[in-house]
């Protein structure tokens, strides 16, 4: 209710906020936690968030709903995805902002991610006309051998705290026109974007007369996760975060014989032998070490120099770390708000490089 | 400029028109000729058409406009494609509105076409994110072959007058994202639409600093056509159109080894045996006969019936004639403007219905 | 060394048989055991299982081939492959018989899982010179994206006592086009025809001066299947077998982040509503009952049939019962050596199929 | 009936052959020609030839052929085109020889060519279990967009004197997998090889009881390829020859509103530019000048050398000519019985190279 979150409220964002979207109505009957900006460590505004009743009201209400969308033709699926490509279109820089202040992102890489989203619509939408099986011959007189494509029912998508809403945009756009239905939990750090994101989206659904189960939304932490990794109905579970975290939930799902997608950490190493120019790897460095304050899977982790080059390397390094400013995003000034990935110089002599088995 | 006709200047048309849009500017120094709406036989407005000189230079805007957009990245080529579709969206009822009273069809079938439009923009964004060529194994150690695909160049356009936007822009969309400039030559009785749709489209591009020259249009008569036909600089050539000239069209363009891509006439026959449901064969036939006042490549053209229903097919032709009314699409008590297609109906005991090999 | 077996010779089997090819010898170290025909409860021949050191040993020796193997160009893998699917065609009906001796089915039966190896590694050559990666389209200017396909390693194959033969076949073929190296374990029911056609297969490899561990086999038991799920050196685990184990299998394999293919139960259902017609039926029902002596993952498990065909269904599944000769294989008057699966009769009335969501 | 020819009996040939195998038999009522070797200017032995009565008969047992092939199974025509293949595996060497014989190249050109042929088998032995049609989404609720591929009928194939057995193969072997029956008139100056490759094709067909009509075989001049380019039931027509005649072919089959394929002339060029690595150049330059005697439509035509290597690649082209032995493929001695292609060596300064829209 701050003077200078009074933006917030164009996003439907209260003081207080019910943290689920169970398919009929916002609500939320568990712990009230502060969504904290990073930034400045104080609250932004309290959520609700749900529990396991809330939970099992919008699988209900999911797979309820899954029974009219299946049923919807693709294309008709597609302009569904497109509407909301429309919306987050128009929202982009207030979703980005409000990205960038819960998560402690740069303000043009919160932009960015609502971009991500809006590509990955785009994509989706020109799927919604394309995708289907394979004619095959058969062995059979007079027979046909024809693969049909059907969606799979519930897709519990689990995002993680860095990427609050691209994450889920990549796979909430590709199942609804597959014709899938989402329920979602988001990182417990960034309960406004889920909520901001998911009013959007529930928005659409009702204005078409779609019941707003097709995708649902649930604030909680891990009780609510795990719930979904052993729920039976969450046909595909979508899990991005911690390999820790990950190697569980891919056990815990094929346990059911249910199908999971797992986006895992990285350990990326750039490999810089004695020919490399040192202009585009330093360049391809900034990105890998600074872009979401290196918070990102496609983070470099590693960097393995050639001796020859090292001391140079590593005069550069030292001077790109010292003129970047650590400090608010929302602060013209910053350039990055940077709480800096473990990094590693290897002082290695790199022999030969051998792409293909990598 | 008659007051009932002050809605086309929201679409940029003008008492007199130039009819030529080269990539720099609107001009046209042909013969000038009236559009006449076969509704009433009266002109709606005059327009001057190109000769051979400005398609000259039409064609050299295009293929120096080429050079620039061939090297924009697809998925970029698809965003200018999509913000040309926000466009139609927003002027499909008076873009409709003008074909109806152009063409000679009902209201609703002008805002269909440019829903056909709208779609296939809607399918070329999602390509230019997906078309490309397939890697395949080589024979040779350490190797790989690899397909790339490349644009052809410039693709010439003519359209027929029955669909004067929705054939331009199945075939325009989708030679934009995969890296073509097209050249447009329309129906001589349709130059408005042309005009209109090309006014659109030139906006978009300019406004996104693309050389207009990526969609150049100039309305003439059959001298432009067969300079299209003949020029090697129109890497493919797509003709809609009659049966006739499409045979000429195709010996020429083969004669320079171009491409063509050939849409020619219908001769569609509905195949009624005796366990048919004559309820769905009326409807079909009512499709088949009356959209686009039958004049359309896909309207039916011979009724095969069963001996033993014969009779009661007739009836109910009859009846369906009787009750179609004739008369001017923007009175709302005209079901239709039909100007009838022939058909025939063949007395024939049909036996043996294969359709694997028609 | 019965004179009933000295056709075994030319598959090169013998009275004792090594039970394990490591990609340099046959050998085995583990228990020693008979293979006894389910059709007479006959000893055939003994074989020396491996045990854990003779796995390691095929796992280094088949590691070390993929070296080799993964630099092979596809087609000329295509071509190693054609050459085993000539190998078995010259074979097929010995091989076909000792399958036919050791799992107790028809002998045409045999013949017929031979020919699913043939039509396997067929399809196998000509993917040899298709299959790879797709070129997409990028944003960056003057990029592109490619997607490269590589070989995963080493592929282990657990497969079951009911197809010995042709189940190793389309994992292995498949296996072996894209670039990856083979593990195999059988049932151990089923030793000689693993140790046969694993013959064939060491006979091409090293005639083609190709390391023979890219096909390595060892006969054994639970104990070397639960190795090869724990493996980390197994990239990909293809088991073929019961729900029960494969959920096991699935979860070992998952916890480490290697890839699984699971072949596992069905649990397979015959609709029959009222307008039936039951020749069909019975012809479906023979194949779904009889084959493979009905112990397969296709073969019908459930019968649900109309209230008012019950009756009729009865008395035709009876009657197929009653005519069907229950014997030795290679006693020309058996039409099959049946061991039933169980069959439930539903007597309930089904209403309203729906095929699309099933 | 010299003895040295006494091999050509091997193949099926004789002193006088008839030229055409019309689907029922062997005839020919047209002129009586020597097949003449280019290596020595001496007849190898007599062909009658067709006349347009007997490419007429071919035609129309092509046709009956069609009516059973079409219906025969994908897999299945696989499997006979496996046959073919096998048959030119065993023929490979005897074939090759007559190949080097009538057209006077190597003989390891000769068995290459067999080589080619037989590698399209096993891909198109592999499409056989692939090949079909596409699964799209419809707008229509409950429906859904299938494309169905049928074969196109009659493929006919006109083939160069270059390559006179594998350019008949790649375009023979993917027509049947397809369901197309093939009418085939080679060069008139290598009809011995026509006629050995359908003898072998013929007797495949017949000892699978399949039509024979399905790969008919005129020898014959222009009279023929000219029937087949205007005769409509040749649905496609695939011609492989000069730029010249390949412009005439495809306006005929254009007005007829026929398919064609056009495998005509090349104009290869190689840039040289100042970094370009010499014994690679040699060693490619070797194979564009000198492979089928530099008759070819992928030879090298142009050398387009940057000034700064001119000198040395003229001298090292030099010593390669005069390195070449002229002469008998024959005899052991020969490297090659070189007809030189005509080739300019450009003295330019070549300075950007683009190679994405060459």
């Amino acid at each position: 209710n701050e003077p200078e979150y009074q933006w917030l409220k164009e996003l439907g964002l209260q003081e207080k906020n019910p943290g689920v979207y169970d398919g009929n109505k916002w609500c939320g009957s568990g712990s009230v936690i502060d969504s904290i900006s990073p930034i400045n460590g104080r609250p932004i505004a309290a959520i609700q968030e749900g529990n396991k009743d809330d939970y099992n009201n919008a699988v209900i209400n999911s797979m309820n709903a899954w029974k009219i969308w299946r049923e919807v033709p693709g294309p008709l699926r597609g302009n569904i995805v497109r509407e909301m490509n429309e919306e987050f279109r128009k929202n982009k820089n207030i979703l980005g902002k409000l990205i960038a202040l819960e998560v402690g992102k740069l303000q043009y890489e919160g932009f960015d991610e609502v971009d991500d989203y809006i590509k990955c619509c785009d994509l989706a939408v020109g799927l919604s006309r394309m995708i289907g099986g394979h004619i095959f011959p058969s062995e059979r007189p007079g027979h046909m051998l024809m693969e049909q494509w059907n969606p799979y029912g519930l897709v519990g998508i689990i995002t993680a705290f860095n990427y609050p809403a691209s994450v889920f945009g990549w796979n909430q756009s590709l199942s609804l026109v597959c014709g899938n239905c989402t329920v979602w939990k988001g990182a417990p750090s960034t309960p406004l974007t889920q909520i901001a994101v998911s009013k959007i989206i529930e928005r659409v659904l009702t204005s078409n007369s779609i019941p707003a189960g097709v995708c649902t939304s649930v604030c909680g932490g891990s009780d609510i996760g795990e719930s979904m990794c052993k729920d039976k109905r969450i046909n595909v579970l979508s899990f991005t975060g911690s390999t820790q975290v990950g190697r569980k939930v891919g056990v815990i799902v094929q346990e059911r014989f249910g199908k999971s997608i797992l986006e895992l950490g990285g350990n990326n190493a750039i490999l810089v032998d004695e020919t490399a120019d040192l202009d585009i790897l330093m360049n391809e460095l900034y990105n890998g070490l600074f872009v979401a304050n290196g918070q990102c899977c496609t983070s470099t982790r590693r960097l393995i120099v050639h001796d020859s080059l090292y001391d140079e390397v590593l005069r550069r390094l030292l001077k790109m770390y010292s003129k970047t400013k650590v400090g608010d995003p929302f602060d013209g000034n910053s350039s990055s708000n940077i709480i800096l990935v473990s990094l590693y110089i290897h002082y290695i002599c790199y022999i030969d490089i051998r792409y293909r088995y990598v």
